[in-house]
């Protein structure tokens, strides 16, 4: 039995996970905001502690950057942890037991590729869109983890090149920079849209928040200016995994994240946009489905980190 | 020793090349033009033959598309050739040899890995920049092959999304359709380039013909129309390589082909585009150089398939 930790900015979780993938006594806590390592760290320490009797190995997902596979966590909306040690933090804790992390769209991505809809898939991206953009590479069946680790930024693939939008990281133009959540939400309200008029009456609340899947629901009902706000994000996306599969030769991109239950609004300008950009047969073949795994998925790669540490 | 093979569009190159890489006794013909798949299998056919005695393998670098690792070659630039079965043919003539292909872009990277700048690193792209826009992948130290081995088209990493200038792939807006030699040349002709003016008297005959060299010879003797059309290539090529990296987290760009002795005139804006949008530090990292091997690159990767194929 594995022990998974996945570690946002809003929330931590960690469950045991079995050697097939299933994820059993899910635990979660909210990650403390403006709160010290240490503090961050008793946040976490507490939520294992009662998953940790009989485990045999751990895997980490975290939010990055850091340093891999070292596991020096900097993770950009935690700011409490800066070059905090996590790995051997929890090497510590749990001793003679391998301890493994990686970064938690890496983590989603291998979870895909294991369980989801790239069973079987020698060649796949898996990308979550959401708050960032984000993914992970498996090419030959096994997982790219590139010089530093750093392997399947797919956010950052520029798809404006001139005159794009600001990217949080330093650049312009990024896909991520386009397609994320809030830049979406935020092009949509100077637009004049207003959360949850189009979706309508009986919404639960969350739904009329300024979100992502706020602006998805919008759009699937109807308002033009959340359907123009997907047509955007979703002709960015086709053109990073139109880069993405000339570059790497793919059979399947998965989407996770937030915005990965957009459907039509969303995946319709997307297939669009790749198509008209990924002309050779070798392109023209790739799937791209959304995500078979849902909110377990980190966790799931996580386990895997360490259950199939030959591929992953 | 192996038989090395090189087959592009206006010629044809066989060799020995020994287990350190090391080329002999090269032999080369013109590919016939206009000619039948049986004229231009003869043609190939004679010139591989005084090479025949002693080999114990054979490496075929070819141009693209193909099937793979099967063999049958389509190249664009040579009609007679489709669905042609190389590989198979090959075979025949070497009865119990081992025989493996490539794309020709392909063999160039694999070769500056094995006996270029690329010796002992672990993630790189070997590009090649001449009448296309081709390259190769190695991630941890292995040559990504994609699931039809075409991973490494780079050419066709989108560089201006909308509006581009229509591409050979049947898309626009890709690396190759801005950068390849005769889309320089042509758009350095339109805005009043005389090939050979700048760069002055005592050229070569070849330097005053409309090609991407002679562009960059005028560009490095300070025309500045062909300034100007290198700079357009070098963004582009920073862009794509921006993207390329952030994708797959890279150590090295090596740039081949009749545009990798540029100079300034091309690494200078493609250097400065490429760090605009590299910032992450793990992107910083990266270098880009001009190809360390020549002419003979082609065939040092071929042989490289059959001497490294546990790598390659």
């Amino acid at each position: 039995m594995i022990l998974a930790i996945d570690i946002g900015g809003t929330k931590m979780a960690a469950a045991h996970v079995d050697e097939d993938g299933a994820v059993l006594s899910t635990r979660r806590a909210a990650t403390p905001q403006d709160a010290d390592a240490e503090t961050l760290w008793k946040t976490l320490a507490d939520l294992v502690e009662p998953l940790a009797p009989g485990v045999t190995g751990v895997g980490v997902g975290c939010g990055g950057p850091m340093t891999w596979p070292s596991g020096e966590v900097s993770p950009l909306n935690i700011p409490g942890w800066r070059d905090f040690p996590l790995r051997a933090r929890l090497a510590g804790r749990f001793p003679g037991l391998p301890v493994r992390i990686h970064n938690d769209a890496i983590c989603v991505a291998v979870a895909e590729h294991w369980r989801g809809h790239g069973r079987g898939v020698a060649d796949m991206l898996g990308m979550v869109v959401s708050t960032g953009v984000g993914g992970g590479l498996v090419l030959g069946g096994r997982l790219i983890n590139g010089g530093t680790g750093n392997a399947g930024h797919i956010g950052h693939i520029v798809v404006e090149p001139d005159g794009g939008p600001p990217c949080g990281c330093g650049g312009h133009g990024c896909l991520e920079a386009v397609a994320r959540g809030p830049a979406l939400t935020e092009w949509a309200l100077a637009r004049g849209w207003t959360p949850g008029t189009a979706a309508g009456d009986g919404l639960y609340r969350e739904d009329r928040a300024v979100t992502g899947r706020a602006l998805a629901a919008d759009a699937l009902a109807g308002d033009p200016v959340a359907l123009a706000a997907m047509r955007r994000a979703g002709r960015a996306l086709g053109i990073a995994i139109a880069s993405a599969t000339h570059l790497c030769d793919l059979d399947l991109v998965t989407i996770g994240g937030g915005l990965s239950q957009a459907g039509e609004p969303l995946f319709g300008p997307l297939e669009e946009a790749l198509r008209e950009h990924a002309r050779m047969a070798f392109a023209r073949r790739l799937r791209v489905l959304p995500a078979a795994l849902g909110q377990e998925a980190g966790l799931v790669g996580a386990a895997a980190l360490v259950l199939v540490g030959d591929r992953y």
